[in-house]
């Protein structure tokens, strides 16, 4: 039994759902665990991970209308020192939750056909934003 | 230290709250694992999974109805080809989320009294839904 | 590799999000493990777990006004027998999650700078709430 960690960085500019399945899965093979655990932790409170459709771009422009309707930019926040898109940010970062488990087996996520993982960016401006992996297995 | 997994599958037939806390148990005990960490992944994007009371059939009918007011059929979405409840269900399972992390003690989940593990089906017609299922421990 | 588990105990008294995160990194130091994957489990279903900014009291305020307004206490639910305030805290408890799971590196959990642990209370009456925690590692 073995473990691995790193930290993968994206760049992002602006409110998107950003496919990382692929820099996540070419980390996972480099690690040479077969079998075992991954987790993903966004390591930001104003962006988030999540699992969604990889085929379709317009579900990821829905998803985006939709967290806007769901934490929208006009709410009245008594935080609001960091802009109109902060706290909005900090609402749907808590919505979709910053970490990931998945299972890995035979040296690949268990994800199903239509899965990916995605990193969502909520704030206006460009950012870099770090996701800490972790794998243990065999 | 050792591991275990596998894929549990459901047959569904509409939006529903199946509990599967169960099934689940049932297969951790025949791992043998007595202490240690059970992760499950739902492998697709119109299902989730969810922690929630296990007792009141009333809380299940709550929570469906409110997850139908939190991502309404009618949501005018631009990815409808799958069907009025396709977005709606992706959405859903974004909300929900589609993996738990458990820890597991004295070769039992530790889960309160009052929680199960549901299989949240999103979408109207009849699935077979895969649970991917991992242990690591001792 | 070797893991060591606990449950955390933490008094609350009405809606509240309640910072956990030194609770947690002392337990966790306590265990000796620097490096691997450490899980936390709320074991209630009227309680929650959140990672959010840890530095501004106005985002924990905006943060339940927002809940509140996502799962208000006049939804008319059919579980109502236990108070106004019980199935909304289901629903904020889905909404937000029971669990969580953090990569740890050199002894410390790998949260981001201002990312922070909360406990998430949903009910008005005061409770006892347990957080099970497990960490594998080496």
């Amino acid at each position: 039994m073995r473990q691995a960690s790193t930290v993968l960085v994206f760049a992002t500019s602006g409110p998107a759902l950003l496919e990382i399945t692929g820099e996540v899965a070419e980390w996972l093979t480099g690690t040479g665990v077969g079998d075992g655990l991954l987790t993903l932790l966004c390591r930001h409170t104003s962006a988030s991970l999540l699992i969604t459709e990889n085929a379709s771009g317009a579900v990821r422009g829905d998803m985006l209308r939709w967290l806007d309707r769901m934490a929208p930019r006009d709410g009245r926040y008594a935080h609001d020192d960091e802009g109109a898109d902060d706290m909005p940010a900090h609402l749907r970062s808590a919505l979709t939750g910053v970490h990931l488990a998945i299972p890995v087996g035979g040296g690949r996520m268990q994800l199903g056909t239509w899965q990916g993982i995605f990193l969502a960016e909520h704030r206006d401006a460009p950012h870099r934003r770090e996701v800490a992996a972790h794998v243990i297995g065999a």
